[in-house]
């Protein structure tokens, strides 16, 4: 399976505290884990040309990874809108932590994506609320992160086709941390958690969830449907 | 209750059949039957200036119905945009047959909307799939309509919050004719039937079905969710 | 409307506390701020004939609000079956609190219904998932509750068909503290608190949750499907 | 993966249509073209003793598919509710046509589970709905069966989690065909077709589809989740 993890990777040209926990970006700490799990994994930023999505890239990206915070804006409309019909063509998208506010995932939900936030060093509690779910496999009852950004509720999304992760945070705050949709032929998968000051992405649930949610997100050769006009399957009577 | 009904106003001015079945147009034929229903209803065209949909208009709707099909291009982006957000800061939408491809609704749904279509006098029969809904009060089993264009699967939308009605079609396909979503704090019923050269708007059990989606969108005085920042509401322990 | 208040009335027989929180029951005091609402309501409990569930009662509730505990069990299973098949036929149920474990929710939900639980007083706070639901008509952004008992996820119940509430606990929990879920022609609402030592019922906000999910619960003529043996309604070929 | 195919096996032996079809039994066919895909099958029919569910069999079996009709009754309570515990525990459950009446999939359900009926050599066009689910992998746009048993809507299911196939019938009518549920760490996949007197389980699409259903159906090491009373994970002030 071919994975593309996107990061606009500015946090980590800006922040020593941020270069420290990710030397090689938080994309290379997540194609890390990717790649030892045996996943065929490249990167992609903001700053290449098209970003690192140019139309071969996207056409042989079976899943894209999206981080994104501080420069939603820079990414273009054609790259985002080009993203967006990969994902209704089939290609998976997995979208993490402030790329909820990103072009693309906005696009796709139709909604405004906002939230409550709070940079205050919150423990954070993930509970599984969907024991059935492929993502959720080898995960306890919930994954504690001693310190994490707060986003609360009202999360402004459609609702969810599955809700699998509720987060409890020490200042009172409940969300729906994570959570799939399927538009067109593509899966989606939110999951919240990975503010660029924590080393979240180095926690093993974390990368477990993730590669978990890869693999679902992959397309499994489903039907392609035809749109337009169509020909009757049957005799249509005269009136 | 305020309502406008919205109308691109084309098929009527060019094709006598349209003209001879709405005389005042879609457009006044549902104000018509939604002003009998005791609902207080204006319209608006897509050829008044702002499309007739001023900040003025749209802030005191309640509940927009949207008719189009011809001219979804000239509906400018301004407005459209306009639109999307009333409906996601509650303003209740319903969107009528070929309305599935307008600017609008492709934008809340994230989604191509594209489908299968047939202009061959195909009999249609809508089946009730949610006997709970309010949508459904007061309708039987099924709707017939004798003619109709044929809308088939699949409908590239999300999986509707709710499924109301499946439509059967002479020529061998069937289609998610009524569907419920919720963006933001608004409510978007999708209603297949009403093609312009039939006269789909004169069936009682079709304006009943409509009237229902009105009565039900309307907002009800939910809470209004605050984003951004947020100061905790319980003590965070230090770290 | 015609409204039951159905209540096990045990607690409020042994508990000095309770009966001094509630000296007319927990039924009683549901049944006056419902009757204060303009809905006309009438009380069953468990020890009554039938628990009060007679077929003339059934029959004419249009919602039925259930509050067990102690003596699941002694609900027979033939009155249990009774109020299933009423809320298929149409009757809205009202489940709080420890109705999850209650014959009724039981069979209706197919699940197991457990939950993690714990009498500590927990602070808990109940926020709003769902801005666009009548049930949320006039509430905050959130319910804050000083004392209750806490439950915890993972709640054993289908997905449900509407995610209402979400509560935080103090403790460290999360909870699906208000869902909805359509059987057969009838609506259910599970909302969470109402410990019986703590004086939830006597919370404004608590109140006007549990009036709002009586209007919604309530059927409106929707349709009443025939089933069985169907003759065509279109011409089958000869194969 | 352990399937087990469990058929009540009666048509087989009172009706010679259907031995002619299926020689080895309805369950004999299943199992076989499920073995030819690599699954480790076995079978269990209604007169062998507990039905040939024995707790041994059901502790090693990760997904079952339930073929019954005309014997529903004879199932004891006892091995239903055995069967529902373990779904709820985990295993699979893919239930087949006339299995909508079993009381494994009635009690999992929660409703009725009625359906509109008729046995009139019908075609049958079953529609993808959700062209991204992995029961759809390797079919086109919908599988035509040319003659079928009709079943009709109104079907009295909860709405399903997803919602996978919509049939069209040449009598008029319309079925939600097929649809997935959760219930409790258990997956469940409801199949229509495959009437007893027609030879639909030697239909290719027809196989790959239960085949693709048993493989989503199977737990893949989910959590189990613990309920009942729960000490905090963090301080609660006193009160």
């Amino acid at each position: 399976m071919k994975v593309t993890v996107w990061n606009e990777n500015r946090h980590e040209k800006k922040n020593p505290i941020v270069s420290e926990i990710y030397p090689k970006g938080i994309h290379g700490q997540i194609a890390y884990f990717l790649e030892e799990a045996g996943l065929d994994t490249k990167t992609a930023t903001l700053d290449e040309p098209e970003h690192g999505l140019t139309d071969e890239v996207l056409n042989e990206t079976e899943v894209l990874i999206w981080w994104g915070h501080l420069a939603h804006d820079e990414v273009t409309e054609e790259v985002a809108e080009k993203v967006k019909q990969r994902v209704l063509d089939g290609m998976g998208l997995i979208v993490l932590h402030s790329g909820h506010f990103s072009k693309v995932f906005k696009k796709l939900m139709g909604t405004g994506c906002d939230l409550k936030w709070r940079e205050a060093d919150d423990k954070e509690r993930i509970w599984v609320a969907d024991p059935t779910h492929p993502i959720t496999e080898g995960i306890g009852e919930y994954i504690d992160l001693e310190k994490e950004e707060m986003y609360g509720e009202h999360f402004d999304i459609p609702a969810p086709d599955e809700l699998i992760f509720i987060s409890w945070f020490e200042g009172g705050e409940v969300f729906r941390s994570g959570a799939t949709f399927k538009r067109g032929r593509g899966k989606i998968f939110y999951f919240r958690p990975g503010h660029e000051t924590y080393p979240t992405y180095h926690n093993k649930e974390i990368q477990k969830v993730i590669t978990n949610g890869v693999k679902w997100a992959a397309n499994t050769n489903t039907p392609n449907p035809v749109r337009g006009n169509h020909q009757p399957l049957e005799k249509i009577t005269e009136k």
